[in-house]
């Protein structure tokens, strides 16, 4: 058994600083940087790349709608055409930055509002796909476990990979409960870590409402921003090494 | 004879126009495209893009200062690593969306303050070298004929041309005459044509104050915004058939 | 009778221009101003709050999600907390503007998106209203002629002003055809003109599929920005004239 | 004896967070604000001017260059213009939110490069002297102890208070030393709590050349967004109180 272990990175901006890329990347496997449009300037950027690559950590484009006050965490009602060239640029720029840094963008995943709109919109899911499709087929998609979007994308061609929260509740029908309400972040760092390690061992989670739910974890994202969170990390991989499951990228370093 | 022709193009932003590529993109060999800092947005530029890879016009990144608002008009104090980074997401950002249309960025023109900044500060010239060469050192650089950056980028290895102004009054020691100064700029179109040949002609021309002043013209600017430009432009073009100057890119087309 | 007629202005942004201010000023009785979300930098912004202060002009605030790429035309899902305070900094800012010059802020209209999803959002329409209210319930709110914001506005205490529009065609229940279909935009100055006439004097207009459509207008938008804006206007203020019916501003100039 | 003591404050941006000005309020008289050039978000302005109210804090506008990825501390060259209006906009906008709140703002502090510019660049003070003066002629300037500005401000009309910095290092002339040189900050709550007794008590401090250098000392600076910042604020309100040295706000609350 492996699994993948993704968090978001490079979400400084300016002066402003926020998670703690270097002690996140050494427990991941899978970095999803910022490309600028939520989060992250060109020299923040920069530098987490550096870490990344030095530290042999795969590279992902963390796409986002426009909106740096919101952090990319509310809705945008874009057009296909500019969804599509939204994409298709701030992947380039991470792409430029890797390749300075002596590697390249593997992946896309979606951020925030976008990510989990596309969940479920077709229109504006078709817009990410046909962007990464034209940017470069062979990067994989990383989408909601059980979401639509996992579906869709593989129909057109993409490769996706499926992932799962280490610290989200989640209801019946294999979505995320919503942060507004009561239960939805888990915060003991030791249930979610055997959580996680059950989760991959049983194919899925017991619901917020107390019913076993499939999920299909590929990658599992740890949350980098939050008080505790490099202690759960540290709790979730011990516990998977424990229990002699392989932390491995989803994709194979070129 | 030859020289190159290029403009600054990409400059709309959002529901703001500005010049009009679609009519000078088919009079320039070398189009100058906003990144984003100064001007452009992602789908205002790839759709500049695109129009330049159809006409087979050669595609420079056009990088600035971060300052919508000002245009990029302004001087900015960036530090070293900064400026670097600043530079490296402009072109990775334009090389990618020319890589989606099927081509790729070539050169490198700096902007505004920038482009008049790193004509002679050393410091911040280094910056964008350096950068240049981190991305991908066959880029050529666009430089004001004359300048201290003409050799300090040759010195540092880059491939480096000199551009003069068509429209540009230029003082006795090669500098132009400021904008903010009576007669800097000219409005006469069949007097500037005549003068862009004189200037390839005998390697120079006569300054503001009347001396003759020598200008190594590998490519010439024809600006697309302002009133009159595409009159002006077609009358370069013209001027130069007519003398048997050719019109070529300064750099191959891959 | 009487009518007010305004026009959305301030909308340049650095070297962008866009729509020509000192040609509208003068036939308009009240101003939208753009307060820096969607358009209008604080030089640009101060300009025209000077000309329609000179002119007489009533002064409002065109207040707009965060969104200059998107000229605010994009939906945007703001917290209650968000939208009131991107409210109230927009007002403030243009108000503070209008003191320099003489005059102040009267009433709010809100732009683009945010105009036409609090004519029915509830929600963001009481984020509105209490921001409004917050700043100083003096202020008079322009919203869509039929639209529930009117009675939801005046019910919770603010006076509002009802807004029709000279060249956009109706649907049968009053609600303007989306601009994407067919005949949403009227183009002939002479129908135009006198259409405004015949929903003043009728109370209505006839519906684009041939329906009487009750429209109860205060205040009528002109359209500055687009090709033909200008004569438009003219024909509208000629025709308005020539039936006797005054141009006069819905608040009173303090 | 007594001196006032301020603090930046209100610099969050978003989901960034910056300082802690819930611990820093209860600790100053004068509250500089950020506007949103530098730092601020309407929302996280808002709540930081609603508690300085609560508190009786006196606001003041922290008005800086547009320039937030570089958090305001770039260099940049506005025209006159351009940063009169600028300055407006910005005291505009928090002197409404301040109404909002009960308030209003009472002195103008700038910020960052633009506070280093115009301490000994005439031309840009002349410009924020003159915003001031249009805006409202009764607003104090803060301005470094011992610059050019405070006699150029005097001579142009405006209140000025001199301000020192309790953590700073001074040279011999009176200027700060540059962050870039070591021992330009100090660390030792305990020695800087001193310090600022004995510059208020003799009128001046010992450079970092050990020569002992006058400062006129109105208002005394105290950085929220550094570690132990919080320890050595309440170091020096204590040192201040033991010392029988009244703190008390520059201005008096209206």
């Amino acid at each position: 058994m492996f699994v993948d272990l993704n968090s978001d990175l490079g979400e400084s901006f300016g002066s402003w600083k926020m998670g703690n890329d270097d002690q996140i990347l050494p427990v991941v496997t899978s970095a999803n940087i910022a490309c600028g449009f939520h989060a992250g300037d060109p020299l923040g950027i920069l530098k987490t790349v550096r870490k990344a690559v030095e530290l042999g950590v795969t590279i992902g484009a963390h796409v986002s709608y426009p909106d740096l006050v919101g952090f990319g965490r509310r809705n945008m009602d874009l057009s296909r055409d500019e969804l599509i060239a939204d994409v298709l640029y701030q992947i380039s720029a991470l792409d430029g930055l890797a390749k300075v840094a002596g590697s390249k963008v593997q992946y896309v995943k979606p951020h925030g509002a976008l990510y989990n709109t596309i969940a479920y919109d077709q229109v504006q899911a078709a817009a990410v796909i046909d962007a990464i499709k034209m940017y470069n087929p062979e990067l994989v998609l990383v989408a909601l476990a059980g979401s639509n979007l996992v579906e869709q994308a593989r129909a057109a061609g993409l490769k996706v990979v499926s992932e799962a929260f280490a610290d989200r509740a989640y209801n019946s029908d294999g979505s995320l409960v919503s942060r507004r309400l009561e239960g939805a972040v888990l915060h003991d760092s030791a249930f979610v870590a055997s959580r996680v390690v059950s989760m991959l061992k049983n194919g899925g989670v017991e619901s917020i409402d107390g019913v076993f739910t499939p999920i299909q974890a590929d990658t599992i994202c740890l949350h980098g921003d939050t008080d505790g969170a490099l202690e759960m990390s540290a709790a979730i991989k011990a516990e998977l090494v424990k229990n002699n499951i392989e932390i491995r990228p989803f994709v194979n370093k070129a």
